[in-house]
This record gives C-alpha cells, structure tokens and sequence, in this order.
C-alpha cells in the first residue's frame, strides 16, 4: 500500500475530527473489545471551553413542573441507590462522510460509536423524589457547556440543552452517571455528572449535567428543533422535522480494516452490531460486494444496551480484491439498508459497512 | 452554514491534496472560465522533486525503433513548426474521494480538472523526422522525475514513463507543448516541454519530457501496468487489467457550489461537460435528486479536446433543500452512469455529479 493511501484507518486509537470544540473519534481498528477503554472513547464536544466543575461545589437542581423542587450537592447524589449498565452510545453524525452527496457537520468516517460501563443513580429515583405533576410532558437537561451558535446568519449564546419524553426519562436504565468503566469521569466525558440515555443517539446523554426541569410543553431549543432532527431533500412545507432519537440497526467490521492487505488461508472477519429497537438476532456477511450472503457467529458478551460482538471465518481466494460487507437484523425486524436517504446533517447512517480487503500478489515491480 | 461544515469549497483557487509529492486540484468555484488559468490548473506530479530543466542545456532524444535517432537542443525544437490546441485534461483518480468503500489513492475531490491552451510541436513531425520502423507498435516518454515507489513490499528505483499506442503517438494534435497559456510552461506543468495527449486522461501527458523511444513491445513498466489499470473487486485471474485511457463522458456543476445558500428566485445552475469519445451533444439537469431531468443549454466556445460550457436557469423553490444533478451525453451516445463499480485505485469516476443546495427559511434561533 503506498504511502499516500487513504485506504488504512489511522494507527493512533483516537482521530481528531474538529480541535475546537474538541471531537474525536475511535479508529475502528482500536474497537477490539466489548466495552471500550475510556481512553478509546469516542468524544463529541458542542463547544469550545470544557466545563471544569468540581464536586465539592457542584450542585443539581431539579425544578419545573414538580412538588417538590430541590437541588443536590455531589455528596447528595452518592447518598442514593446506584446502579451499573454497560451502554452502547453512538453519536447521530457517525459515518457522515459516506453520504452522497456529502452532508453537513463534522465529517465523521465509522468511529464516533463506542461502550462503557456507566455507574450512577436512574433518573426516575430523583424524578420520584421531586413529585413529576401530570401537567408533564418531558425532562429537560442543562449542561454546563455553553457558547455562540449561528444559523442562517442569527447568532446566538446557548447552552447545550436537551429534553427526554417523559416515559423515557422515567425508564428504569436512564441514569446520572458519574462513574465511567469503574472510576470517575473525565472531564471529556461530563465530569462530575452526566446523564446516560440507553438506546438513542449520543446528543440525548447530556454532559455536565446542572440542571433538571421538567416541563409541560415540548421543548423547542437549538440542539432539539435545528439540530437533531432528519431535514431530507425537498421543499421544507412538504415535511416534518423528524428528531433523531432511537439508534438505528447497525454493524461495522472492526477487524480486518478497510484496505488491509490479508494472506491467502483462513481471515476472521469480526465486529459489533447493536440496535436502539431491540436486540441483535443475525448477523450477514458478504466476501464478493453484496451477492452473496452468509451468517457470522454472534459471541462474546451480551447486554440489553450494548453491542454483540459477531465474527465470521473466511476462507481467502487469493490473489485479489474483495469488498466485505457487515449486515446486522434485530429482534424487531429492522436491517441495515444498502443506503440511506440524504438527509441535510448526515445523521442516522446506518448503510452497510463496506470494506476492500487485498490478497497480494507476488510480483516484483516492473521498472 | 456553521463553521464545522463541510459542504462548501475551500475559497482559494488550488486546493492542496498532497504536499510530497505536490498535488492540488482546483476549487470548482475557480473554474469560471473555459480556458483555465494556469495558477488554477491542477497539479499532479509524481515524485517529490520537481526536475529543474533550462532551455539552454536541456536535449531530447528520440531514438528505439527508428531509422534515424537524433538528439534534439530546445533551439532546434523551436525551429520546427508549432501547433496550438485546447485540451482538456482529467487526473484519472479525480472523483476518487467519492467511492464507496473508499479506494486507494490520493482523496482528490471533483476539482483535477482543467483547461489549457497548448503550443508546440505535434509529435507526429519528430517521428516522421526519425522514421519510424515497420517494427514500431508504441512509443515510449520519459520524464526528468524520479524517485522511489513501493509495491508489495518491494521498493524500486524510477523514473516517470509512459508509453503510447503508435496511432495515438502520430494523430496530428499529439504534441509536445512548449507554451501553456500563451507563454513557457511552468515548472509544475512541465518546463522545458511536456506531451499532451488530447482525450485521454492526464497520466499520459508527460511531463519534463527527456526522451522519446519507439518500441517493438508494449512497455511493461510501473506506471503502465501497476498504475493507471482498473483493478476490479473479485481474483485476479478472472480479469484482465485494463488500462486507463480515454476520458469517460462527465459533467460537473461549477455553480452553484454544493452546500451553497441560495436565494428564493432564478438561479443559473452551470459548469463544464466533456468526453474523450466524441463531442458533447447533450447536458441534462436535475433539481429534485434525480426524478425528473431537463434539458441544458450548452454554450460558450467549442472545440473537438476541450469541454463545454452548459447552463440551466432554474426557478427555485423555497424554503428547502434541493438535490440538483449534471448528466451528460456524447456523440458516441455515452452517458454517466448514478454510480461506477468501484475499482481498487478509483480510477475514471465519472458518476453523475450531485450537490445539495439551500435555499434557507428566514427563522430566528430557539434558545
């Protein structure tokens, strides 16, 4: 492979796609176990200056549409019952680059999805605790994290908010986390509190968590009505703005790597797939672009919120080039689809991951 | 558009692909104007040293299968009668970034393209001059660049070179060029002399022209055979490796860019079609991703190597965001296809150009 290639992911476990705000992603080839180090974590940053609370000051109010609205100290929180869930959490922009044409945002290549091991109190205990009226209709979270924002030439200072339908937030594995596989957060990761969403999208798990208001009305803010929400091709009266929520059946194939030169004889072909719908019942591989079809072994752990790992054993003609491909099915009956329909963000790319594999041959180079 | 998008081109007018060697392919909103000027003409050398000829110590040979080699100073070659033609020239990997899975090779985006107004000597005169032998089936260029290339683990020794069909060698608007533009070729484009192979993709214009050798085989070398083939998903033996050569019938959209804003009302779509196999007969426009297409005007000068100008004037509706396509047709009823099988250097992607325009709604930002 030459060495203005492009084929090869980086060698470094974590890419940078944007230094300001910071936003990173994880080389597939780093994905190799079922949750991922904190240091291989992928990191999506909405603006610039990461908060720097500190527990000892910290504090949480929960408010709104409630009886009994109180804030928390940090000391407060570990005071209630916790609970540990590994979580699959994928950013909505993953695998923006291959859309056609190239849409806008951050040009995420397969990364930007990763696991961990979340410690901290479900939401619903904090929620009992404040008496949620039946004036309710979702939850909405405040991070500490706040900047300028421009759209259609307006610009704006916003903090990063998100809301949660009721019942969502209310779900027993939606939780405040403040440990992250086994230690306390980083400041990457929302020190000293975050909320974890299981299931949906990576923008719903607000990060340095302040606040909590529960509200009567939907919430209509930047981060939930201009962004986050599928804009498709066509006059904007003919459509509604869908907001991107649940995590679309998906698969990538983390091992070989796109363009990695195999030799001839037996090639594991192995990965992740999850789903927001319900979980993982087959995975397919193709070793000839997609006309052919055979099952890959799911292994390895299993959890209600994570991914499975799949392998799958591959006798290698040789010598050539052969397009893989990973297709994932859940329990709902949802699989991955050749392509996406484009959508103005990019978001929600779950396309077939496709991958080129080379068995060399011998040649010498001819002058 | 925020500051992380990527949808719109750079504003410079050379956009950098790779620094060693040096690659640039133009912005497509640079190329406004038929005849592209030579500081917005794309650059694709080979190696990291660009050769440093002068006029006065540089000499030609052209000798191999000949009745009479010669060696040729620049005052000679300037004595000889001299041709100007507008070509076209296309990187065979120009498109390649939009392949899927990605292919091998530098991520050129749509913009290693452009046009020039050549002066020199058509070759055919050199080879009349030598006499070319009964024995003759191609004929061989050499560069002054050098350097080192890498194939399966085996690193080699070479110079540029690139061979000819003898038909191709001897059509009256082979030349080698002296002038680009109307005065001497830069050294990015080739100074003292280079070849240009009208209709066929750049990689045979050689360039810092040193030697030209009629051969009695087909050349066999690296960038014949290991460089500038189709190399197909599937084994090896199953296919023959066809090499590169004619232009493919493409079209692009040099205006509007993709991403670009734009306002309620008309707006002219325009850009560039061309075809090594014949002329362009028709350009046909989509607004709506490819459902319904209308038929462009094609304008401006016309010539049989360079490419045409085409426009269509479009009543925009609004708000929203329109997928606007470029399709077109040659006189040898070519015409480009959604999407190219992929090949493992992407060569020759001449897919149908597709952008995404908005047209934007007049809306405050929610907080």
């Amino acid at each position: 492979m030459s060495a203005d290639g492009q084929l090869q992911d980086a060698s470094s476990s974590l890419m940078q796609v944007s230094a300001d705000p910071n936003v990173s992603e994880s080389s597939l080839s780093a994905l190799t176990t079922w949750v991922t180090p904190t240091d291989r974590y992928f990191i999506r940053h909405h603006f610039a200056q990461v908060p720097s609370g500190e527990r000892a000051t910290w504090h949480l109010t929960v408010d709104g549409e409630v009886h009994r609205p109180f804030t928390l100290s940090f000391t407060d929180l570990l005071a209630l019952p916790s609970q540990e869930v590994v979580v699959t959490t994928e950013c909505a922009g993953n695998s923006r680059s291959y859309l056609t044409p190239p849409a806008e945002g951050l040009a995420f290549r397969h990364g930007a999805v990763s696991t961990a091991r979340w410690k901290g109190v479900p939401l619903r205990i904090l929620l009992e605790q404040a008496g949620v009226k039946d004036t309710a209709v979702e939850v909405l979270f405040e991070g500490a994290d706040s900047g300028r924002e421009e759209e259609d030439g307006v610009v704006s200072d916003l903090s990063y908010r998100r809301s949660l339908p009721l019942a969502k937030a209310q779900h027993p594995e939606t939780l405040l986390a403040y440990e992250m596989n086994g230690v306390a957060l980083t400041p990457d990761h929302g020190f000293p509190l975050r909320l974890v969403v299981p299931r949906w999208y990576g923008m719903a798990s607000v990060k340095w968590l302040t606040r909590i208001e529960v509200l009567a009305q939907p919430f209509e803010g930047f981060f939930q009505t201009r962004r986050y929400v599928m804009i498709p091709e066509g006059p904007e009266q003919d459509f509604d703005r869908v907001p991107v929520t649940v995590l679309q059946v998906k698969s990538l194939m983390t091992s070989p790597r796109h363009g990695e030169v195999i030799q001839p004889g037996e090639c594991t072909l192995q990965g992740f797939a999850w789903s927001g719908a319900g979980e993982i019942t087959r995975v397919d591989v193709s070793t000839d672009g997609g006309h052919s079809w055979q099952e890959a072994t799911l292994h390895g752990e299993a959890a209600p919120n994570a991914w499975r790992q799949w392998a799958y054993r591959w006798q290698t003609p040789s010598p050539g080039h052969f397009i893989c491909m990973v297709r994932a099915t859940d329990s709902a009956g949802n699989t991955q689809p050749s392509t996406i329909p484009w959508n103005f963000r990019g978001y929600a790319n779950n396309a077939i991951h496709t991958v080129a594999l080379e068995v060399p041959a011998r040649l010498a180079i001819p002058s």
